[in-house]
């Protein structure tokens, strides 16, 4: 069985992409980053999805994004609130934290190497995320072409890195159809960008509103606490 | 006059790489990585370094690699000692830190972005440092295409992102020559992997032998104090 590095972020999204490279026949090792994110509470999210799936490891890599700012979620900027979601790819939002996927993918493909996987899982996702410079589909490809030359597998030429990102093309509701037919309790993961102190999910951040329309259009009962 | 974001490591090729910058017209972030490493005496010459050249500002950012592993200088594997220079590039060593080149450039493009700044310094070298994948125009030439739709450049299409590598055709006596010319101070640098608790440098570690040999063959005294 061939074992495979999962970005895991403790949301929806990641928690469906866990359930894909499981269900593809990897044995997972999740990696999870605690860079400062305002929402920490998607930290415990991961680790409590981790358990349920069954990850041959999890591990959590601690830095600070706060060092460099420039996003709505480690900086002192507002995070949106009440937005149309049919609007919200126009433009890159403020909740855009410059490289993120960037760093995320390379801690990631570091454990690979060490590990001796060769297959990277991220949830990134081109739709619903829409305005992500680093959600996007030839973003991807390149992470994977410069992963290639980053590595021993570059200079051996024995083996190469795919960067697997099963939901680039997928709605929101069709994510969650995936990973309902997968068993993933969606109870465990968490979206909201500014969780009240209780856990309740704000209902209003760019997040909720996603994840709410994605249930509603999914037909499946959204099992998260909204405060409004 | 535009910015640029340099790593610096506190080593003879990133300190010359932050000259380069300064002598190109840059204004100067230089950012450094506490990342676990063994040769923890490095973070104090990065500090050093970048006070002598009168950086704009100077970030330390944390994070462990231990917790990934794989490493001689994250890991309990014993650094090679008294290695023959002429063969160190022959295959790739045990210092090889997995992804580690991929980890700083992407930390650095996101300090890049927050900043305004497209110009990237780093010290990698194909020659004296060959063997690490990492180090190779091929990889950087990647990474430059991958930064380049990471980040809102890629989706604005209006700056690109240019990563510069000025030392990676050079040899280490050119490097050396090149630093002193442009008012480096070597005394500040570190470059051993295994350095005594005194401060002074083991003189057998790859990277010792390395540094000596070019001393030697530029002419120039070697200002480190070698236990031998």
């Amino acid at each position: 069985m061939k074992a495979a590095v999962v970005l895991l972020s403790g949301g929806v999204d990641s928690a469906t992409t866990l359930a894909i490279a499981r269900n593809e026949g990897f044995h997972c090792h999740a990696i999870t980053f605690d860079y400062g994110q305002r929402h920490r509470f998607e930290l415990e999210s991961a680790r409590m999805v981790a358990e349920s799936m069954g990850v041959e490891r999890h591990v959590t890599i601690p830095f600070d994004l706060r060092a460099i700012g420039g996003s709505a979620l480690t900086d002192d900027i507002p995070v949106p609130r009440d937005q149309d979601p049919d609007s919200m790819g126009d433009q890159i939002p403020v909740t855009y934290v410059p490289a993120r996927n960037t760093i995320f993918l390379s801690f990631a493909l570091g454990w690979a190497e060490v590990l001796g996987a060769f297959d990277l899982y991220i949830g990134a996702n081109a739709i619903d995320y829409s305005g992500y410079p680093d959600c996007r589909p030839e973003y991807i490809a390149a992470y994977e072409n410069m992963a290639n030359l980053a590595t021993r597998a570059g200079v051996t030429g024995q083996d190469r890195f795919n960067i697997h990102a099963p939901l680039i093309e997928m709605s929101k509701a069709d994510i969650l159809r995936t990973g309902t037919r997968l068993g993933v309790d969606y109870a465990l993961t968490t979206s909201c960008y500014d969780t009240a102190e209780d856990g309740a999910a704000c209902g209003r951040c760019d997040a909720c509103i996603l994840r709410r329309k994605g249930f509603a259009e999914a037909g499946i009962p959204d099992p998260t606490r909204y405060v409004s």
